[in-house]
């Protein structure tokens, strides 16, 4: 039995088909166009295959409340073109089957969180953050996303800011100095003048982001306590991961008894940036079992 | 029948007795002195009633993994004498009664969910903060508590400093300007020399305070997405609650929708202080139901 995997984001969509043991069968890739031609193309390579079911990993924000008229939709978003798009709607008009709907980030979390029961870790929660062009976390509780009213927004929080960067404004378009102000890729070239992947690991921004990343561990610990924290995105590296860990010690000041940080700050254990896929084919499978 | 609750303070205990409407029966306040001398007071209290459960919300921090051989203790608490004390092990070595044991704020945030549902109110989830002494904050998401690895310590965070108190230290012995270092009752004293009761609204303290609460809100509201926030302890009133609003709007900046804000950031529902006795009640007779 097939399942289908959508991962959406605003530069490009991957499709892939699964099978029941969560296997990738065939994947695709393809630029972020307009909606109308992107959701077709979503749509048409879906049809060559015997699907039952489809996760879909959006970028967002979108509505995922069932009870709204505006469920399905890409709201608000600053991406052109997309604001206001039924993109469950888009699908079902011609692939008629169970959609679970969700935030790229919740695709992610889901798939980490089944990658971890996989491995056989005890596992209840998890949070899962990217830190890449943009910043975002998703939560699972016991097999369950967190979110009542909408979903997570962990990317603009305030934090306090280190001593050495008091003078840099962030390029949240929203909120100036958040989280994703402060952390997300295109602060380097503002920062430093070049992107972040040309910056050593020695440059003193690079503690500057582990002060902020720590942050980031320090509120989803002592807001959710979870089993574990992962970090992805194009910023993180397991190099930068040691470095926030240093920072979160000193900053949580030994308050909470945690695992060890090596196994509670992580990169993703799946590989290959197929977190979201992985998370899609789990989530399309519980749908067919509800 | 007849259930027990325990608030655990560590300046008093409030015990009581409530039927299975939830309403008070009986109740009694007694000051924290020793462990032994305050847990017999309890045991004594509740052997005069034919009670079949009880629900104990207690400061903290304490041991909630069932799990764990420390379940049921208080654990590394500053409290003189209380480290390491077997709480619910005291209890049922003389009522061998079924116990919820969880902290006090959960008991508040129980409490008010329930209070929510009572209502008519449709409501999944609840965060909720006390900012007195202490800060410390709960959360339920359908009806459990949040935390896997231990529970909730929301008042540890840190927060964006206001410009007009970047040079006050806090008062958090473990972090300084964490939350409650900026928050909790004894910085009134710390920043203006005098209790907080005694500073009137007008003055920019109060505004200072609001941001930083805001804050707190602010990340509930971006990590939980939750129904609503309840605000209980002694800094917080209505008046002080309509300015948290006002910041939190600013700083939120039309980010995400919400419920109307006179809602959703709101003062205890349930009055004269008695969230976490209603919790208990209903958390005692949830043991009973499963």
């Amino acid at each position: 039995m097939l399942v289908g995997s959508v991962e959406a984001g605003g530069t490009k969509f991957v499709c892939a088909v699964g099978d029941e043991d969560y296997r990738i069968q065939d994947q695709i890739k393809f630029p972020t166009t307009t909606p109308k031609e992107t959701l077709q193309k979503v749509v048409d390579y879906f049809l060559q295959f015997d699907i039952k079911a489809i996760g879909i990993a959006s970028f967002g924000p979108i509505e995922i409340r069932k009870n709204s008229p505006k469920y399905g939709y890409v709201t608000k978003t600053p991406k052109p073109g997309w604001e206001d798009t039924n993109f469950v709607g888009f699908i079902k008009a011609q692939l008629d089957l169970p959609i679970f709907f969700t935030t790229d980030v919740n695709g992610s979390a889901y798939g980490e969180y089944v990658m971890s029961l996989l491995a056989n870790e005890k596992i209840d929660s998890l949070v899962y953050y990217t830190i890449g062009t943009g910043v975002g976390g998703g939560a699972v509780i016991g097999g369950d996303f967190v979110g009542s009213v909408g979903h997570p927004e962990m990317g603009h929080t305030l934090l306090k800011r280190h001593p050495d960067d008091i003078d840099f404004t962030g390029v949240c378009p929203f909120h100036g100095d958040c989280l994703e102000g402060l952390v997300s890729g295109p602060t380097f070239e503002k920062r430093v003048g070049r992107p972040g992947k040309d910056v050593p690991l020695t440059d003193h921004v690079w503690d500057v982001m582990a002060y902020y990343i720590a942050q980031a561990a320090l509120q989803a610990t002592l807001l959710f306590r979870p089993d574990k924290i992962v970090f992805g995105g194009g910023v993180i590296s397991e190099p930068v991961l040691q470095k926030v860990r240093v920072e979160f010690a000193k900053i949580l000041n030994g308050y909470v008894s945690l695992p060890d940080l090596d196994k509670y700050i992580v990169m993703p254990e799946v590989k290959g940036n197929g977190s979201a896929t992985l998370g899609d084919f789990a989530l399309a499978n519980k749908l067919l079992r509800e």
